[in-house]
């Protein structure tokens, strides 16, 4: 069997999408990365100045161009990351962002599936669950293969708060945050711990003064202060998408906290939100249902109503 | 004898600083990055944001931070990326430019000072040459530990360039661009050539249609086209950035193409520009002297002479 | 302040310090590793072949020689794998390999710390514990600086039974196997789960039938079996080897099971043990102390008491 | 597209086996990796060792397993190390070596093809050129899917010879081995050189006093030399074989002298010998006719004829 070629396409060359081309770039694990975005130029630009680090020794000769979404034919795995993002002074309305985002949903989606349902579609673009809910709802895209980076990074910000108050590895940290991405994430309190130290005795162990609200703040608000300090916010976003690339192409079977749409999991249907999924060559290989205690159940359930009352706001 | 901490400080938390910081974290070779900006909010904001990738599997728990110039006290490698750059639209004359930045480049150097001299300082800002030249020359600084990226960026460029339409990895393709990292800068044309195949050769052995002046053209303008199409260049020039760190810290003893204040090799004294430079933990070991055509070196004269030119413009 | 190299000194060249040497290498961290044998010949043909890997592509130009044990002198890191191991029809006495190889470490140590007592030491040979403790202890080195890789190798032995069982990435499982690297190891049953989900729910969740007995009792005979099928077993220590020098030289305070000599931890004195303990530039910055039930304290002092009985074997 | 699984077969779980299954897997560019041997045990042994590393951070979760000709269906790549080999003290009759070879060639192939024509082969055994030969001449195996690691080892001596005597990082070295991986192999003397430094002024710039005749002897005896030292070799091979299946998987078309059966280039027919090659995701994507010296071309045709006439005692 010949080597079939490991093909990303990443649609969106703004400040997320040139950043997970670098990153994905940097994973060396497939040979083919083409960048799509409305503005030609911007692509083309991101596409020269990434294509030159490939000379260098320790880089890999990988294809980097740009192209239209005739590319998405043979594409095994396609970064949605098109779209206005909230800047550092947008004051846009939530509710318009929505809208605006789920008509650039539209045209990709429908761009997309002229040419294929069989990629995975990594969505990156916010509000990333109503995002991830409509591209699978309302082109009937398999949902094991509709999934957003979700509160992957979320997740990734509540490890390293904790582990860098604690100086301790955020590798060794545990615990998810789950649900929207966005304000009414939770954390799975009941299954943070380090190396086993459930959460409640970790100020003790490390004299610290974690207090789970002001972790939770912290978590939640991280995000917009980079917005606030930087400008906009890539970097770790971009990282956790191409982890999710990585664990895919590999198919390593790696319990990532993701976005897509539930089947019934959880008791859950007919919205998408972010729950610990084992993840494969095909996607989403399985909802893992973890214990949750009745709070964090309760946190589920507000989760989910708030997303679906989001998702009924969608203008179709 | 216990473990010193790699440490490395960048200077500058804008597209190019930020993107440094991205690429030598993805390294792993250090264990300690401190991203220093005037702008104390964008520092902040893009070490917030690259912290958020340690916490993932294959990321490295590297220390990273913001501070002052007291870090470089016991830093190893010390990244200039500080100062206004051309971007898109900005039409600042060039003379101008270089005397902003050889002021900034003053301040910087007078910080650092005070803290250390030996670092091994790496430039990024430009003009390139005249500030390496600048802060070795002002402040005394040790030959082999000022230097720039200089021309190994345009060198990648020259063999993407060339790979490309070959079909072939541009890591096979050999050859260097020397002199300033400007136009000034030359081919080593004599030298170049793909797995010893001589660029004489290479039309027909690829069939492709190779004009040694369309393709320095092409390496030239490369950047500035980037620039116009897509705002500013940074991802390159990191990736040469650190790559130039990796070899630093495995002591690696690679030959680039980089920027420095020679000692009489080719008979140039008094002026900073780039050329090939064994590079190990003490940071440039030796600059090898390879055979130049008397053509190419006529070009380093001239790109000399230029450059003397420009540091006598430099309103001390 | 110049960059310190990184070097690792390699004591054995048998199959276990030489596929150290390659798994080190391929880390790319450190920029010096020497391998010490009694055995020259056997050490520099590793170093040869060792050293052809340097010029691929991707590879890093380490250097790599053989040497004495004057190289301690400004080492960081040595790797103590000397001694002969138990092979395939090996039929040695246990307490005969015991005496055997405490005089190899006596020789090894007396010759290290006639240079330093300021590397980290990292002990693979077995009795694994009982050596770390001779080398302490006779030679009042560091506690912090003298580790084994210990249970380390058991943890990732456990975790890749019950991952592939369930069909999860193994970097998923988690819980640790603490105490003897050896018949009295135990687990940490109440701390193992994937993603939160507790042992106990394992078998519902992924319709498995794991017994904990079972998975003890292959995590204990695997090293043994694999020693009856292939002769020895040597990649999965040296991985894991490679992966505390990681650690340490990257200073990145993960938590990883190995053995050392506590001090008052768990209420343990004078024995050396596998204890979940923060890894950084220093060694073992800190052994944490970790829920365990009864149980489970029950098997730790069963482990301390067995080690104990064995040292006080040690002909001195 | 869903990706597709990349998958290596390794036959074949001796010494050079088993540290290509451990190379491969650090590449981390595949996700299933089987080992098949005659010594079922063997193979088991050696899968269970590398398996135990999966659960290191840093580590991908790759499947690794045992399995029989079957196996080969869906690979991508199969690695041909089976068959005895020279060892230390084992004054094997070269020519009954190669009878020995191609007998386990010979049944190698037919069980390969009963299951496949469209992996790409990679021939380790010895005699290697005669074992390439045969296996695509007797089996009418694709030319450029039926390759040897061949000169890419003798290549990386030369280089590392040149490199370590000059303090220069040997991936600065260039210039090929071609011809046999054997007594008649030649250095393309014409081409060597360090950034552009030719062979003739090495010992001018870099005070040394190499000699193309010593070092020719140092290449072509070290790898004796450590089958004397070590009693067998298999890093670097393994290094040269895991380097070429990076190439192959992320069709980097890399340049790099490998053993394969011409179609006329250099006027070569029926023979198997090792050229510089563009490697890509098909295999050999091109053989590069590379200037040579009429010496060169010499050497070449006296190794042509040597193979030539070893080929024909090949005993069918």
């Amino acid at each position: 069997m010949a080597i079939q070629e490991g093909k990303v396409v990443i649609i969106g060359a703004g400040m997320v999408g040139s950043q997970t081309l670098s990153a994905v770039l940097r994973e060396a694990v497939v040979n083919e990365i083409v960048l799509i975005d409305m503005n030609k130029e911007k692509a083309q630009g991101e596409v020269l100045d990434a294509s030159h680090t490939t000379a260098f020794a320790y880089s890999s000769n990988v294809n980097i161009h740009t192209g239209d979404y005739s590319e998405c034919k043979d594409a095994h795995i396609i970064v949605m990351s098109a779209g206005p993002s909230i800047t550092k002074g947008n004051t846009m309305d939530r509710s318009l962002l929505l809208n605006k985002n789920i008509a650039v949903m539209h045209d990709v989606m429908t761009n997309i599936t002229k040419y294929t349902k069989e990629a995975i579609i990594i969505v990156i673009s916010n509000p990333l669950d109503a995002l991830v809910y409509y591209g699978q709802h309302a082109f009937d895209y398999p949902r094991h293969k509709m999934i957003g980076t979700g509160t992957l990074l979320d997740t990734a910000r509540l490890r390293k708060i904790i582990g860098e108050t604690c100086g301790v590895d955020s590798k060794n940290v545990h615990g998810y945050v789950l649900g929207e991405h966005g304000e009414s994430a939770f954390v799975t309190w009941s299954d943070v711990n380090i190396a086993g130290i459930p959460f409640e005795d970790l100020n003790t162990t490390f004299q610290t003064k974690l207090v789970k609200e002001e972790i939770y703040n912290e978590m939640r608000s991280v995000g917009f202060d980079i917005l606030q300090l930087k400008g906009y916010t890539n970097v770790g976003v971009s990282a956790a998408c191409a982890r999710i690339i990585k664990c895919i192409v590999l198919n390593e079977k790696s319990v990532l906290p993701i976005s897509n749409v539930p089947d019934g999991e959880y008791g859950l249907h007919d919205v998408a939100l972010s729950l610990p999924c084992i993840v494969g060559s095909q996607g989403i290989e399985r909802i893992l249902e973890i214990p949750l205690t009745i709070a964090e159940r309760a946190c589920l359930e507000r989760s989910t109503a708030k997303l679906k009352e989001e998702n009924s706001k969608i203008e179709a």
